[in-house]
C-alpha cells in the first residue's frame, strides 16, 4: 500500500495536490477533507455566473467535458475519497492524525496521514461595519454566497446595489450587476483609487473615468462605508458614507481576503506575521510531511524576496501540482519558487492588467523607482482596427532592474501578451535594457514593428539616462489650470504637433500660453521659441514632444519638460485640456 | 562638430538607427544611403496593402501621425540628410570614406565615415525556375513591387494567382489575394509542408487544412514549379509543377530573402558562412567603427548559440536603436545579445505563432527533442466564447531544457500572450518546470486557472518521466486505418470518454477495435480491459486518457499509447474517424 495523505480544502489547490498525486502513485490513499458540501469550483469564475456569461452554478463546477466534480467524481475519475461538510479542528503533528468534525451532526473523527497537505484557501476579510449582518448584504466568498446574490438579481429584487472594495472582485461584481442585469451600482472604497494595490494612480484614473462615464458606474473614492442602514424585515435599505445616505437592494463586501492559517498556527507551523503558512520551495511548511499550496500560502516574492499573500486561483492550481508530487515522492522534488504577482481583468470594454510592483510598493520596498507611461497602438498602426494601448514600467534607478509594468487599453488578450511576457522574464530579474529588447511576436495585425512593451522599456531607459524629463498628466493639468489667463510670467505650453491638430487649442489656449511649432521645423525655428521660460512639450502620445525635447536641450533650453503620453494620455486622466464650454 | 556617421539602407533599421543616433548626439552629422527613391516603409505590411487592410501604399510610409517619412520629414523632423537613388558599391576601410553610384545618372561621390552603419537589408532568393522574368511575376521585396502587384488585381485583371513558397510572406500574400479580391490562389512549396521552418509537420498540417477547407486555398506541397509558361506578349499564362499545367494571372515569388551581405564582403569585413554579416553583441562587425543592424546580419542565436538569419521588421528596429547608441557614444555600451525567433502570422481566421526551434531543427543542433500537444481552451472552459488552442512546446530530454513552442487557434492576440511569455524567459535558458510554473497573467475571459501553456510544459515533463507515451494524431489515423475490420489481432482503441460521444464512434468502429470504458469507471472495470494488446487510449483533448493511461500502466498494463490532443487534434488532422461515407 501506498503512503496515506489527507489534504485540507477542496476548492483549486487541494484537489489538484490531490488529483496530481493519485497519478504518480495510484497507490497512495488519499482522502481531501472540506467544510464546505460544494466542493472543485472556480471562484474566480464566481462574478461570471453572476452576470450571466455563466449559465448555472454547475458551470462553475464543471470540467471542461461537463462532468460535475462532486465526490462521486473524485472517488471514480481520480480515486480520491472525499469528506465534505467535515471540518478540520486540529493536526496531532506527534501522533499525525488530523482531527475533523462533521458541521451538521458535530461527530468527531480522526484521520491519520503520513502527510498532510494544507489547502485552506483565504476567507473574505469582515470589515468593522455597523449594519453588516442586515440580510441583503453579501460577501462574495463561495458559490452559495454567490446562488443568493444570482438568485435576488435575477428574480428582480435589485434594482440598486452597493459594492464595498474596489479590489478586483468588488469591480467584476460591479460590472456582473451593472452589464447584464443593468442594476445601478455604486462602488465604495477607502483609498484614493481603485485597485490601489495594483494601479499607479494615473492608470487607476484611466480606469476610474472608463467606469464612471462609460459605464455609468457611481464611484465613491476615498469613502468609506460607515454603516449599512436596516429597512423594514431587517434588509439592507441604505448606505451611509461621506456623510451621505444612497438607497441600495444590495450590498456585497469585496473588502478582501486573509490566508486561512489559523490550523497551521495552532499546530505550531510556521505563519509568516503578515498572514499565511509560511512554505520552502517545495512547498513544505515548518514541518517537512506537512504540506501546503494556494491562497493560505505566504508566498515569497521573486522580486522583493519578501513575503507576500496573493489569492489566485491560478497560483492554487500550479503550487496544487507541486505539493502533489513532492507529497507523493515523499521529498522535495518539485519546486515553486515564488510569484511576481501577474494579474488582468475585464472591467465592461477595456481591460486592466500588470505584474510585479506598483511606484509605491517599490518605494515601501526599498527600491528608488523611476517610471515611464507610453501611449501607442496595440498593432501596426496602419492595421485597421488597431487602438490605444497604454503601458507603464516601473524600474529602480540604481539597478535599473525592471520592478513592474501596468496596461490599460481595450484588447485584452493583447494586453496579456506584453503583461505575460514581463511576467516570464521576471523571475530572472531583467534590466531595463532586456526588457528594450524582448523579442515579442510580430506581424502587423498584432503589434507593432517597435512594440509598445520595447518601446515603454526604452522610454525608462531615457529617463534614467536624464535625457527625457517628463510630466505626468495630473502635474499637466495643475500647470494648465495655474496659467491664469494673459500671465505671461508661466509655463508655455509648446505643442509640436501638425497644425491641424493644435487649432483649436490655439483658438482657446493661446491667452494661457499656448503656442504651436511643428517639431519637423523646430531646428530651424529655435530663434521663435521663448528664452527662460518653462517649456511643456505637447504631443498626441509623447513621442514627437521627446524629439523636440532633445532638440530644445541641445540647443540649451534648460527647463523643459515632455507630457508623458501626450493628449491622448490627458484625455484618458479625464481634465478637458479645452474648458468643456469652449468645446464644440 | 560631432562626428560624420554614414548609414546605408534606409527602411527599417537604417532610419531607427539615425533618428536614435540624432537624439542622442544632435551635432552628429548624419547620411543615410538607399538604392531606392522610396525610404523608411514598413515592409512587413505589404500584404496588408495588397489586399486592402491599408488603402494606400502611403499608409506604409506614414508616422502614426500621419507624416510621411521622404527625405524632408528625416531633415526637418530628424535632422538626418537622406541620399535616395544612390547605391554604396565599396567601402574604403582605410579612408574611412564610402563609395557611392546615383542609379539614374551613374553619377559618382564619396562620402566620410567616422562610423558606419551597415543596414542593408536582405533581398529575394530568385529561384532557378524558367520563365522567371516573364510579365505578371512578381518578387514581394520592395512596395514597388506590392504597388504593382495590387494595381494588376484592383484593375480586375487577376482571377486565378499562383504564389511560390509556402513561407509567411507567400502564405500573407496568398490571404492578400484571395481575401478581398477573391482571386483563385495556388501556392506550391517544395517542402512537404507549409512554414517548412517554423512549425512540426502536425502542426502545419492542422493550418494546411484550415486554408484548403475554409478558405478555399490550392496548396501544392512538395511540389516544387517546374516552369512559368508564357501566353501572348510575353506575359505569364501558366505553372507547370508537378506534371500539371494550371492556368494564371500572377506569379507571386516568395521563397525566401538573402543577408545583403556583399558590400561588407568586398570590403573584407567578417561574414557567416551561411550568409550574413558577422556581428559582436554590441552589433560591431569585425572593424569596430562599422555597426550593422537588421536583415543583413547573422545573428547569434540563443538557444544553439550559433548563427541565424532572420529578417524581421521587430528585430531590425530593435537592432537599429542599438546601433544607433553605440554609433553615437562610439564605443560599445547597448547590447543586443541575439535572437529567439519569434514570429506570429494571421491566415484568415487563424492565427499560427511560435518561438525557438522546431523538432526538426533542434536535432539539427544537437539537442534530443521531446514535446508534447495539448488542445485546450484558449480561456476559461467556462467563459462564453472560448475556442480551442493547439500547442506544442519542444524540450531537450537530457538536459530538460525549453527550446521553442509553437502555435495554432482562431484567437491571434492569446496566442501571442503565450508565445511572447516564452520568448521572454527562453534568453534564461528556461527548463520545462519554470515554464510549468510561468505565472501568466490570470482571470476567466482570458485564461484557465491551469493555463494552456502551463498545461503543455507540464504534459512534456509527463513525457520526459515517462508516465505519458504518446501517439501522434498521424500515427493514430495510420494504426486506425490498419484496424482491418474483424482483425482480432490489432490495436484496442479505448475511448475513455461520456457514453453519448462515444457513440457514434462505437457504431461505426467496434468491428475495428473501438471500445468504450469511461475514465471515471475504468479503475473498478479493469477486468473488462483487454490483455496483451497494444491500448490506445482516446479522449477530446487527451487529458483524460493520460487518466486511464496512469490506471492502467498501475495495474500492469504494459502496452499502452495516448491520442496526443485527443479527438481535437484528429479532426484539425483532417483525417476522418469514422469514414465520410458513413457519417450524417
Amino acid at each position: 500500500m501506498g503512503p496515506k495523505v489527507v489534504i485540507v480544502g477542496a476548492v483549486a489547490a487541494g484537489p489538484k495536490a490531490g488529483s496530481r498525486l493519485k497519478r504518480l502513485d495510484p497507490s497512495a490513499r488519499v482522502v481531501m477533507v472540506d467544510r464546505d458540501e460544494t466542493i472543485s469550483y472556480g471562484g474566480c469564475g464566481i462574478p461570471y455566473y453572476v452576470g450571466g456569461d455563466v449559465a448555472e452554478a454547475e458551470g462553475l463546477r464543471s470540467t471542461s467535458f461537463h462532468m460535475i466534480r462532486d465526490e462521486a467524481f473524485f472517488k471514480g475519475a481520480k480515486g480520491i475519497d472525499v469528506l465534505a461538510g467535515w471540518e478540520a479542528v486540529a493536526i496531532n503533528r506527534m501522533a499525525r492524525e488530523l482531527e475533523l468534525r462533521e458541521l451538521k451532526t458535530g461527530r468527531e473523527r480522526r484521520l491519520a496521514y503520513d502527510r498532510l497537505i494544507l489547502a485552506t484557501g483565504a476567507s473574505p476579510v469582515r470589515p468593522d461595519i455597523p449594519g453588516i449582518g442586515l440580510e441583503g448584504v453579501w460577501p462574495v466568498a463561495d458559490l452559495h454566497q454567490a446562488q443568493g446574490i444570482k438568485a435576488a438579481v435575477s428574480q428582480g429584487r435589485v434594482a440598486r446595489a452597493a459594492v464595498v472594495g474596489a479590489g478586483p472582485t468588488g469591480l467584476e461584481m460591479a460590472e456582473a450587476l451593472a452589464d447584464l442585469w443593468g442594476v445601478e451600482v455604486d462602488i465604495y472604497e477607502t483609498a484614493d483609487r481603485i485597485l490601489p494595490r495594483f494601479l499607479d494612480p494615473e492608470m487607476a484614473r484611466f480606469a476610474e473615468n472608463h467606469l464612471r462615464e462609460q459605464e455609468g458606474i457611481g464611484l465613491h473614492l476615498a469613502t468609506p462605508v460607515e454603516e449599512i442602514l436596516s429597512g423594514p424585515e431587517g434588509r439592507v435599505r441604505a448606505v451611509r458614507a461621506g456623510d451621505r445616505e444612497r438607497e441600495t437592494d444590495l450590498v456585497i463586501l469585496a473588502v478582501g481576503t486573509r490566508p486561512q492559517d489559523s490550523l497551521a498556527r495552532k499546530a505550531g507551523l510556521e505563519v509568516d506575521e503578515g498572514g499565511g503558512i509560511v512554505v520552502n520551495e517545495h512547498l513544505q511548511t515548518s514541518d517537512p510531511e506537512i504540506y501546503a499550496a494556494g491562497d493560505c500560502v505566504a508566498n515569497r516574492c521573486l522580486i522583493t524576496g519578501g513575503r507576500v499573500r496573493l489569492a489566485s486561483g491560478s497560483v492554487a492550481n500550479r503550487q496544487g501540482r507541486v505539493a502533489g508530487t513532492n507529497a507523493a515522492a515523499g521529498r522535495p522534488r518539485a519546486r515553486f519558487k515564488g510569484v511576481v504577482g501577474s494579474w488582468i481583468m475585464k472591467l465592461f470594454e477595456v481591460s486592466a492588467a500588470g505584474v510585479g510592483l506598483t511606484t509605491e510598493r517599490a518605494r515601501e520596498a526599498g527600491f528608488d523607482p523611476v517610471s515611464a507611461l507610453v501611449v501607442q497602438a496595440d498593432r501596426a498602426h496602419f492595421y485597421p482596427g488597431q487602438e490605444l494601448m497604454y503601458l507603464k514600467l516601473i524600474a529602480d534607478s540604481k539597478t535599473r532592474r525592471v520592478l513592474g509594468v501596468q496596461g490599460f487599453g481595450p484588447a485584452g488578450d493583447a494586453l496579456a501578451a506584453r503583461i505575460d511576457a514581463v511576467a516570464a522574464a521576471l523571475p530572472s530579474q531583467p534590466t531595463v535594457e532586456e526588457i528594450s529588447n524582448l523579442e515579442l511576436a510580430y506581424a502587423p495585425p498584432f503589434s507593432s514593428a517597435m512594440d509598445i512593451l520595447n518601446a515603454t522599456a526604452n522610454t525608462v531607459e531615457n529617463v534614467l539616462e536624464g535625457r527625457l524629463e517628463s510630466l505626468s498628466p495630473e502635474e499637466f493639468s495643475r500647470l494648465l489650470k495655474e496659467a491664469k489667463a494673459g500671465s505671461e510670467g508661466g509655463a508655455v505650453f509648446l505643442d509640436v504637433r501638425g497644425l491641424a491638430n493644435v487649432r483649436p487649442y490655439l483658438e482657446s489656449l493661446a491667452d494661457r500660453g499656448w503656442r504651436h511649432l511643428p517639431q519637423e521645423s523646430l531646428a530651424e525655428r529655435l530663434d521663435e521659441v521663448p528664452r527662460g521660460k518653462k517649456l511643456v512639450l505637447i504631443c498626441n502620445a509623447g513621442a514627437r514632444s521627446y524629439e523636440a525635447q532633445v532638440t530644445l536641450k541641445a540647443a540649451g533650453f534648460k527647463d523643459t519638460v515632455n507630457l508623458s503620453g501626450g493628449v491622448a494620455a490627458v484625455k484618458r486622466w479625464g481634465e478637458p485640456i479645452i474648458p468643456e464650454n469652449e468645446e464644440g
